[in-house]
């Protein structure tokens, strides 16, 4: 399989390592870059990670034979509804956003419904804090779980397809509904995130803080590596994931008050029985490490 | 400075770096080894950590000129009482304790008051989630912090005596009250454990737990890394510990629901200005990472 050109909106990490891992397995033979910012469309072109940089999304749209949407969940409906305006034929339409739901509703609010064939809502997971065109690697997605969650409307064949992207850069596909995804994500990565900003802004509104986290030792670093994370992206993921969200500190706070409960009466039983319990499910449960990445 | 004879009681990854710090900085000539496991003391014997083991904490802090107490903070009382049974003039006393106040009741309780003069309260910032002795390293502790809090009964000279030992570590070495230790130490390593340890059994409780782990990404496996800490080690944490954990749990608590409303109520402003002040907090307050370890 080949697809010509490809276009990538928003030329970042994972924008940009797609488009990278395609060039190398010569999947694609032209990749039209859009962006904001002059400076990162320049340096994206000096890398070679793009051969030509558009401003207009209609534009790069109408040239593609692929469409890329690598931007921030919230800017997800302007670029759609400006592909829309373009005039494409056989356009295939996918995304990268953290989050599904959103993706498939602005979708279907902005596209036509032949465009919905060949449009298809996907997930890499990978990325972590890295951010920018220069930290993007034709290797990123290699061994990475990608997520595809089809829309009833779609082409079969246009499903394989985008497949068949993702495994090119060496991704393991899974598909799934997006309220699956949505409901999954929020437990194992948005929630997660939530917690370790909350962290460390409690512990910033200490009168001692640059003490306290001075005296940090690299679990206290560890665990709050992720709230060194764009606030901007995380915010639109949260309003994205709300419902889902909400759902999932709830059942963190319930787990959380029990053992606050266990603590605060000296119940060291359950405290070590909930302790144990975690231990054993994170190494029973937690699939052995591969090198880096992962949002 | 040199020590004679030192005893340590529990030959794991903390005790067992001690000695062979201080043996490679020809700081000591002897180390006398006690611990349960005969396993691990015949490889503490094999890797030339101790030159001999004893079953008797008593008899081992009658031959040493300096005694170190790392065993899990539970166990100090009874090995307080045993070194309290020997017969020693100049024993100076320490421990690698997690939490202070409990190591101070403890001795003001078993030890005889010309004993206090010499006991010295400590807590090396090392360790992580390895455990033995085959773990230990005489580079355990360079560039790490180990903070003294000295008794209002300790002579100034033996709390110096102690300092020099951990310095002769690598270790960079701060006092403070035992009070204030476990104050910042609930804030800023016994609540960040609790929430790892909560969050991981939040969702192995759901129904689809192996589904849901298997999408986790690099940022949950760093998140979650301290919920492979030792049970029994962190149980006893907690309840050492209680009042002031209780205490960071609710401050955590309160934050974590602020940001909660603020998703449930779509309210961007809010969401974005905590990550934020977080991202930041981390940046500008938490000091260069150095290489590995932490507790």
């Amino acid at each position: 399989m080949r697809v010509g050109t490809l276009a990538i909106i928003g030329v970042g990490l994972i924008g940009g390592s797609f488009a990278q891992a395609l060039k190398r397995q010569e999947m694609v033979d032209r990749v039209i870059g859009v962006g904001r910012s002059e400076a990162n469309m320049r340096r994206a072109l000096e890398l070679g990670v793009i051969d030509s940089a558009e401003q207009s999304v209609t534009r790069a749209a109408e040239m593609a034979d692929v469409i890329l949407l690598a931007v921030p969940v919230m800017q997800v409906a302007t670029v759609l509804s400006d592909v829309a305006r373009g005039d494409h034929e056989n356009l295939l339409i996918t995304d990268a956003g953290s989050t599904k739901q959103d993706f498939l509703a602005s979708a279907r609010r902005w596209l036509p419904a032949k465009a919905l064939l060949r449009t298809i809502p996907g997930h890499p997971i990978a990325g972590a804090e890295l951010t920018g065109v220069d930290a993007a690697s034709e290797k990123l997605f290699q061994g990475r779980n990608v997520v595809l969650t089809p829309m009833v409307e779609n082409d079969p064949a246009a499903v394989t397809r985008v497949e068949k992207l993702w495994t090119a850069c060496g991704a393991r596909v899974s598909r799934m509904t997006a309220e699956r995804h949505d409901e999954i994500f929020a437990a194992v990565s948005h929630l997660p995130h939530v917690l370790a900003f909350a962290l460390v802004n409690a512990m910033a509104q200490r009168e001692d803080a640059a003490d306290t986290f001075g005296f940090a030792g690299a679990g206290f670093r560890d665990f709050t590596r992720i709230a060194g994370s764009s606030p901007e992206m995380w915010r639109d993921i949260c309003m994205a994931n709300r419902d889902n969200l909400v759902t999932q500190i709830d059942a963190f706070a319930h787990e959380l008050w029990r053992l606050r409960e266990g603590v605060r009466l000296g119940n060291a039983a359950l405290v070590e029985e909930a302790f144990s319990k975690a231990r054993e499910a994170r190494q029973s449960l937690l699939p052995p490490r591969r090198d880096e990445g992962g949002r």
